[in-house]
């Protein structure tokens, strides 16, 4: 997992994401941006997202890895997961509508009142239609991005999906179109006549790390951390 | 923020949420649980959730801070807020449909195949209505819900919100009744001949902390930095 470190948006918004009615909030306008470069560092800079879709008419929320190629983004699941099903399975399928949403948590934020209590954080959000992956190539491409999105270096050091993984597996693209990102950086923003009272103000930055590997029980002991692991 | 540590679900079931059509997963259902103290104590090591609802029939899903009192987790936000306004704000109001997840990630599980590699994780799923909070007694329990979800101890040290603050704030609460956890632990799980081939496999542990905290340019060097963040 990479860093945890706090950017700003790149002024130069010359290669954006055309904002929508959904993409531009309504709280807090100056802290989103469009910008394509920038929402790629926060996509890359993850793995995991929560992916919402509807069903029955209510909101569902999941956990799951996503892999980014390009303006794409990719997730996976059993075939006989319930959004991958309603996704169909062919080209013509519908596709399914989601939300695909990333958020990097940077900071704790705080102020002298409770009211101004905040986190530093950047997150992304994806809008549009989740289509089925049918074409063998590119469903490769999907889940080797899935695998690199986590962990670098690891897809060329494991043994590739076989036809009946496969078959297993559901692949969903979601195209980069109607995206936002959005991210709170610096300190505290106290009220001016808060400044003299006696309580400590600040931020305290979050980190994230790994501890040593832990190999399988079954590990061959001749077989060596490998470096993109040993180098994290 | 707490140390991430996996945990396994306790086997005693006796005091459960009852599983229901939405909460019984069509995968891997053995990660499921609906035990409450377990689900509790995934809920109390975070602070951070997403949040899906329905607008003009599409997902969102936005990350936003939640509160555990009880049965009960509060979310917050500006009145002005999309899903706070459409929520409503009278205890008349019909609240607005939501599924709220909160997820930990424990660790990466690198498989020899790239099909069997995972995430170790805990997480939770809370499916109902968010209702509206109207009385103030219980607003002003929830933002301190909040603040201590984040920071245990930080709001009694803190400025209590004014009524102006307080106006400005919505407050939803959202019952813990159609609830469940999902938690993968352990080592990959290879096939059998799958287990000589040369790839390293073992699971790489995740781990989040803090860097040490930074005071605000205005902070009045007399205040020493509290005994809740010096002793993270």
């Amino acid at each position: 997992m990479q860093e945890s470190t706090a950017t700003t948006p790149p002024a130069d918004a010359s290669d954006s994401y055309a904002p929508t009615d959904r993409t531009v909030p309504t709280r807090s306008p100056e802290r989103a941006s469009y910008d394509r470069e920038f929402v790629h560092s926060i996509l890359d800079a993850g793995y995991l997202c929560h992916l919402g879709f509807v069903r029955d008419g209510a909101p569902i929320v999941l956990p799951t890895l996503y892999g980014r190629v390009g303006e794409s983004l990719y997730v996976h699941g059993s075939t006989g997961s319930r959004p991958l099903r309603s996704a169909g399975r062919t080209e013509e399928a519908p596709g399914i509508e989601v939300c695909l949403t990333v958020t990097h948590v940077d900071g704790l934020v705080l102020a002298r009142s409770a009211f101004h209590h905040s986190l530093n954080y950047r997150s992304v959000v994806v809008l549009g239609t989740a289509r089925p992956v049918v074409d063998e190539k590119e469903r490769r491409i999907a889940l080797d991005a899935l695998v690199e999105q986590v962990v670098p270096g690891r897809a060329a050091d494991s043994r590739p999906a076989n036809a009946k993984e496969l078959a297993a597996t559901a692949v969903l693209r979601l195209d980069l179109d109607e995206v936002s990102a959005k991210v709170r950086t610096g300190g505290p923003n106290d009220e001016a006549e808060d400044i003299g009272l006696p309580y400590w103000t600040g931020v305290v930055p979050l980190t994230q790390g790994h501890g040593a590997p832990i190999p399988a029980d079954d590990l061959d002991p001749a077989i060596a951390l490998p470096d993109y692991l040993a180098t994290r």
